[in-house]
């Protein structure tokens, strides 16, 4: 067994499609995970602040809707880095991290697996705070490791939440993606599809989008959500994104900033598509509020998702 | 006068919105070009090469549709890039680029006032030329001045195209946001619209996005005019996009290579809105092909606007 998180993750990624729910998929992610925990225990970790308020600038007519993303400095919440020579990982939430423990993830997996997620005796903040501390360590690793890369911190997300909700559901994700029609020459997979069983023989159907970020671009999820809607009717898929968190560091004046467009994201909801829920693992506070306005977004605490997981229905 | 392209970009911008095809508005455009275009005399030339054909990766489950922007070698269109001290500009396409003649560009705009661009003597390939020029020479002249700035070259772009299209059309674009809903306690302006006169009584409405280049982006164009449709009912807006190109340069290999997602195109195009045209300075060979695709989405070069701009309608 290797113990280097790059190593894992190549092994995670030559098996994961054979069987996401597996128990050899689940051993390579434990693996990665663990493996950058101990590399990150050995590590220094750097206070991060974050800037005064600043006043939003005015939209000018012609410009892009997305261009107003607004930079929000960060109250009521601490964050960190790791650090190791000149590089620093992206901001951590003090209070949702800590060194994953593989005891509370097999509790909780295993219970996953069972059907009976209540049985771990975990609430839905600690289980969002074990899969934050999963995804961030394995995500920090990689920062310090491989400079600039955001595909395997993406993508391992992706790997992540993907299994824990096809174990929660019982089924892997659909292969095929729902948008094919007769005319496409070639296949064009797309976000993670999950068809589920329910009660009676009737199916529910999920569109489940997974980011470790979306600043500005969170219209794509919206946008593929109203494909879905086109193509199969409407509330035939319920989209279900998983988000890790909308921070952004400023690596020199070691700084964290969200970035959110809570009056865009309005927009879209009433105008592009429906969101059922929006699950984030470290929730920002203008995307919070938005389950309050009109017209309502859903927005919860990951670890909320694995309660509900039966009441979600299109 | 000044002879610095920046400080006549300054007073373009603070006189745009008062009327973007006031006499003054169009002295500040021709101003910016021709300070750029004298400054451009100055400086170097170097020849920009494409990589050799790349085998397209496939797409995996899970990822995002926009994830697999394909990057295509150029072939049968040569690149330069304006050349100084340690910086090079953004890659210019040589059989449209000519140092922008003042005289034509008179001739046209005089034409486009009158609503007579025949009188002008000009094709649209002619045209095309012309403004790419135009475009290119202040964009080109900024990233040499201004390392980084992609704001500038956006948005005088936009100054740019929304001048002539509302010269053409003969109206100014509108005011309002129209996505405004009584319960939004903010204006959130967005793209240009137009509500142009028509025969008979009839308003024809028009959605211009404008950008120097879409890239993975594109959708973002694409669910716009979704949310126009849903707002307004469909077909009541036509959009017509005017994007500069898709090029995007490596400066240390000194190579040009077109981001396009095609297939994702057809797949917006069926699913998520209608695009009248799509208008390109400098079409890439990726896109031209839509035309003839199932559906299509007629794209072609931005001249062609200015003859077909009064049969263009939702």
């Amino acid at each position: 067994v290797s113990q280097n998180p790059l190593q894992s993750y190549e092994k995670l990624q030559a098996i994961f499609y054979k069987d996401i729910r597996s128990p050899e998929t689940r051993q390579a992610l434990e693996e990665c995970f663990t493996f950058a925990s101990e590399f990150l225990a050995r590590v220094e970790r750097v206070e991060l602040g974050t800037p005064a308020r600043k006043k939003p600038r005015r939209q000018r007519q012609g410009e892009s809707l997305e261009t107003l993303a607004q930079e929000h400095p960060i109250r009521g919440k601490q964050y960190f880095a790791f650090h190791r020579g000149k590089r620093i990982s992206r901001a951590v939430n003090k209070s949702l991290y800590s060194p994953p423990s593989l005891k509370k993830w097999r509790k909780l997996v295993t219970t996953l697996d069972r059907g009976d997620v209540a049985s771990a005796g975990m609430t839905a903040k600690e289980i969002t705070k074990l899969i934050y501390s999963v995804a961030m360590s394995f995500c920090c690793a990689i920062d310090l490791l491989k400079r600039g890369d955001q595909q395997r911190p993406g993508t391992f997300f992706g790997y992540l939440i993907s299994h824990l909700v096809a174990s929660r559901f019982g089924v892997n994700p659909q292969r095929e993606l729902p948008l094919v029609n007769i005319e496409v020459e070639s296949h064009l997979p797309t976000d993670f599809t999950f068809d589920v069983p329910g009660s009676g023989g009737r199916r529910r159907k999920f569109h489940l989008p997974l980011k470790t970020s979306t600043r500005e671009r969170a219209i794509q999820i919206f946008a593929h959500q109203a494909m879905l809607d086109n193509a199969h009717g409407r509330r035939i898929f319920a989209a279900i994104p998983v988000i890790l968190g909308e921070t952004k560091t400023d690596q020199n004046k070691r700084e964290v900033i969200e970035i959110c467009l809570p009056k865009q994201w309005r927009l879209y909801q009433r105008h592009l598509a429906h969101l059922a829920r929006v699950y984030y693992l470290d929730i920002p506070e203008a995307y919070r509020q938005l389950s309050h306005g009109q017209p309502p977004i859903i927005v919860k605490e990951f670890g909320e998702f694995f309660f509900e997981a039966d009441e979600l229905a299109p």
